[in-house]
């Protein structure tokens, strides 16, 4: 007997509503001959990767697929977009996304500083010579205007707020402890004792005399948010036994995947927008299908259109989506596989962010008890088998068709 | 754009069984063509209340529904009618319904004291008259035998038992302690301290002398039930920045809702009853929704005929609710208005109480995911997309349509 195989598919943003394209979702509208014909030869439902009613951030979405509770332990997202960025993460220490800014006095005239895309090392050089009384930290730029922070030291706790006030016009905010405990306290003190030493030393760097000569907005401020630790949790391979890949682009979801225990791919041409390389991700998880048990393929971009209320570039992507699908289908061994299709929350272009209605999800291989529904779609999977499930049984039921969990009882 | 608007339409006992008319329920039975509309045009389900299998008292119901869990620091139903009577309610203090009932010696010959119509001013002044040693306490009497008590004192608690046998016939109860707390123990002294001197004031009244010449029976004692304190949650608003009307006649209605921190609306024509003006009340909501966020329109009628086993009364009272959801499909603004029909548990006519099947649950507007049913009804809705849902997941669900709900994670 062949050893067996799981494949979970996320697309982010994947649900709709039928304001998008004129009664259609954009999945509904989109030509996906392949995920028609998964749905057809698989068993079909709607996902809630929360809780119905629940409208889920990224992370709190994949860590509930990925079946970890974030309940139990999430406090925020700057450890996995830290960890997606190439940070080592240890447990006690504290993470934080930040943005480089431009700040007029305390207001906080550009979250982005133009988007700058140049100096980042200068910046980050020196931001890193900053000595702190009671803390280390280390200070990464990455793409842009962002970048991850580390606080390091004991008792620190990341019951804080954010300095960023998530609007630009806005004051930048003193960050504050959310909890009346000392740790918090402290850790609050520290990020703001950060916060005036970073403004000293951005402020008259080269890069920023040249970009003010040039009428470009200085970065002489860091904002920073998402404070958070890593999560004191078992790995994936600890909980089920199997070993892990993730073939995604953006950092949050490698994050995540990192988190959890998994090993990370990022192929050329995958960049976690719409114009990333579908092929080159499937090519690259039928790869991994090879050497490990279980591959988590994430693909982003038709969040990023919901977001930008591009109903055609949703649509063009999904279909994008679909064509990676059809490879997978073509090219994995279907005596030894089972994948599971579906998304991480709802992004309707009219809206233009996360909602709360449940996505499509589909499970396809040998053992499913295929049902009647013959194409994917939003309301065609609501009249699947699987009826309503929510994002921490995804795996379980995944797995089960490989016969891979333990039994509950005896 | 406009602003959002949400409207939630229970129908009190709305859910049946098939025995209730010759195989079909009142509901599948009734003419409803504006809740058939509502169903074609919107996401159809089943809704249980609390939980599938629990049979949900109304107090409990519509804390559920209104997205309170009754698990946390629901005790009874006491302070909801006294809100609903118009009573203000204290934290820390305790609330009873009240009957006045005839007693001879302790055994209770009649709850209701003949349904009493008269003296209920006689009654209250003599009540209020008495000088309690621990305790001061208020009490109003509204309708017939009906009332509410509220004890104003330190370190009281609602865990201490019922003084109403509930049935006539029985004797009168002591009132005692459900746990054992001090608190418990002294409210339970004072209440059997005050029963006793509430029997002394009112058996030589005017009225009861005039009552037993004519062979009415007296209104010589007073029952007491469901003690419960004031929930210490947050309000509708803060929890979801909405500003929110109830439109209702039933004082529990009004009572929760004004536990919850709702404005409350009881218009001309509106009884409670069977014979309740629901366009009277559907005008109300219309003109509620241009001043709130929010408005909840509850309608009795069909719970009474279901307690009452009229299974003809129950069909006509939902076919004027129908004609109440015509008029609001009507008139309301349905750019900017999401609304859901439901119940709040089901009263079959045969049984005449409460049981734990599902009711019919309705989403419509113009974000919704429509389905294939066709009409309203119990068997007609369990085949939508919604599939079963609990009542705590209600306002969630509707408020996401409208976009105002805040996202989980990031």
């Amino acid at each position: 007997m062949p050893e067996k195989k799981a494949v979970l598919f996320i697309v982010d943003g994947l649900g709709g509503r039928p304001t998008d394209m004129d009664g259609e979702t954009c999945l509904e509208a989109a030509e996906t001959p392949n995920l028609d014909g998964m749905a057809s030869g698989g068993i079909n439902g709607l996902l809630h990767t929360v809780k119905r009613g629940v409208k889920p951030g990224s992370d709190v979405a994949h860590l509930s697929i990925l079946s970890y509770d974030p309940e139990e332990g999430y406090t925020g997202r700057g450890v996995f977009e830290a960890l997606g960025y190439g940070m080592d993460a240890t447990k006690g220490n504290i993470y934080f996304r930040t943005n480089f800014a431009t700040v007029d006095g305390d207001v906080v005239q550009d979250r982005r500083a133009g988007r700058i895309n140049e100096g980042q090392k200068e910046l980050e050089e020196a931001i890193n010579s900053i000595d702190l009384e009671d803390a280390e930290f280390n200070f990464k730029a990455t793409n842009q205007h962002r970048g991850a922070l580390e606080l390091v030291g004991d008792n620190l706790s990341p019951h804080i707020t954010d300095t960023d006030p998530h609007e630009s016009g806005e004051k930048m905010k003193s960050c504050e402890p959310v909890t009346s405990s000392k740790e918090a306290e402290k850790t609050a003190e520290i990020v703001n004792q950060f916060i005036e030493k970073s403004r000293e030393v951005m402020e008259d760097l080269d890069i920023n005399d040249r970009r003010k000569e040039d009428g470009e907005p200085p970065a002489n401020c860091l904002l920073l948010r998402g404070a958070s630790h890593m999560m004191d949790v078992e790995t994936l391979e600890g909980k089920y036994d199997v070993e892990s890949t993730c073939v995604a682009a953006g950092p949050l979801y490698l994050g995540v995947a990192k988190q959890v225990g998994m090993d990370v791919r990022t192929p050329d041409g995958a960049t976690g927008g719409v114009d990333s390389d579908l092929i080159a991700k499937a090519k690259t998880a039928v790869s991994e299908v090879d050497e490990k048990d279980f591959v988590f393929i994430h693909a982003k971009g038709a969040d990023n259109a919901g977001h930008d209320h591009d109903a055609e570039g949703k649509k063009k992507f999904l279909e994008k989506v679909d064509e990676a699908v059809g490879y997978l289908l073509d090219k994995l061994d279907w005596n030894r596989t089972h994948m599971v299709f579906t998304g991480d929350h709802t992004t309707p272009v009219g809206y233009g962010n996360h909602t709360a209605e449940p996505v499509p999800v589909v499970f396809y291989g040998s053992e499913v008890r295929t049902d009647s529904v013959e194409e994917i779609g939003e309301r065609s999977c609501a009249r699947g088998d699987l009826g309503h499930m929510e994002g921490l049984e995804l795996l379980p039921v995944l797995f089960n068709y490989n016969d891979w969990t333990e039994k509950y009882g005896s």
